[in-house]
């Protein structure tokens, strides 16, 4: 799989590491992103705070905002910002036959930094820097990879 | 295309029914999603509800938000949360090369529940579970599918 | 690379250059699309306005809103709805096979209006219609796409 003439779609193959690799984090991500939507809703029924008429029980007469859950929607917000280009920009990245160590070490260093930030972002918040260093190093692993894309198929 | 030595690669292929499925039902979703800016616009032109000073038309001096708008806008936000990730995961799934049947019903499955889900979000509000059964259909069909992925392709 | 006979996976392929001008421009939307986060950061600061108790830096007791950091944020999420789905149709469009010219000047003038895009709505905001031209360029590209796959791939 290290070859450089090996044509791009030909690493989408079961026996390529990166591409084993990419599909274990992006879909671990994807699952850890979708499961925001539950933790939403579980503060929103906990703390009465809905955000649509037809989602009142029937004890709760009026919509409200709440901390709690703003906290968790900013998390997951951050979550779409963040995973979804990962999600497309990983599976280029893995198309460019890159060194399979360092791609491998990047995709566990980005999924397991994202699963941190959810946790000190939506469930137990602890003081800055923490956030925002698992916020950067994934963001730079993502920019790296697109770049090292840009790089390795140019063509404006 | 049933084999289970099929290159993931060549799934991606004319002759392939899951292959097909999966494209048809992702780009009606992706038209769906994007359908809802229009509509967006919509609302917000019906009801004067503009969020940028530069928007607003000469009868108009004031930015409002406007409960119409903001379902509209809860609903798009619902899509980029489920869909995108259904686009990514669905695109893995397919070169797992599943059984087609159960492939096929489950693209399908989720198209219906995700374009149900906003006639009745954004359009037709209709009381609960209504929308909450349109969610979890889509949200569990994604997550069954980002775990056979993860079956399948294990390497962390 | 022009054979209507070629196997969509083929076309994954450095010798395409629909497949790398998708890359190329794919790659610079995402950058600049995670890019939005630090310019919101920065606005952030420059006008104390934070979102996180835990964010807050020494001298600053309060959460506030502060428009100029709303814009870039309708900005962002703007990029989110528009830009995301245009990367995995994009994608599925070069399996498609289309033709050269077009598909590359699809992509050309999809990833420079959303660059634009960004700059007058989030940055040097100008009066309308400058910015709804630049979102329904991209709106269209992106539909445009997504129908030239469905009747290409069509299987419901």
């Amino acid at each position: 799989m290290s070859s450089n003439t090996t044509a791009p779609y030909a690493l989408l193959a079961g026996e390529n590491p990166v591409f084993l690799a990419y599909v274990t984090w992006a879909c671990i991500l994807g699952i850890k992103m979708l499961l925001m939507s539950p933790l939403t809703g579980t503060f929103r029924v906990k703390n009465a705070a809905f955000a649509n008429p037809e989602d009142l029980p029937k004890q709760t007469t009026e919509l409200k905002t709440d901390e709690q859950v703003e906290r968790v929607r900013r998390a997951h917000l951050n979550d779409m910002e963040n995973i979804l280009p990962f999600l497309t920009i990983g599976l280029i990245y893995v198309l460019t036959n890159p060194n399979p160590m360092i791609a491998i070490i990047l995709f566990r260093v980005a999924g397991t930094v994202r699963i941190i930030h959810t946790i000190i972002y939506a469930i137990y918040p602890i003081r800055q820097p923490a956030r925002a260093i698992c916020f950067f190093t994934c963001f730079f692993i993502t920019i790296y990879m697109a770049v090292m894309c840009i790089i390795r198929f140019w063509f404006i």
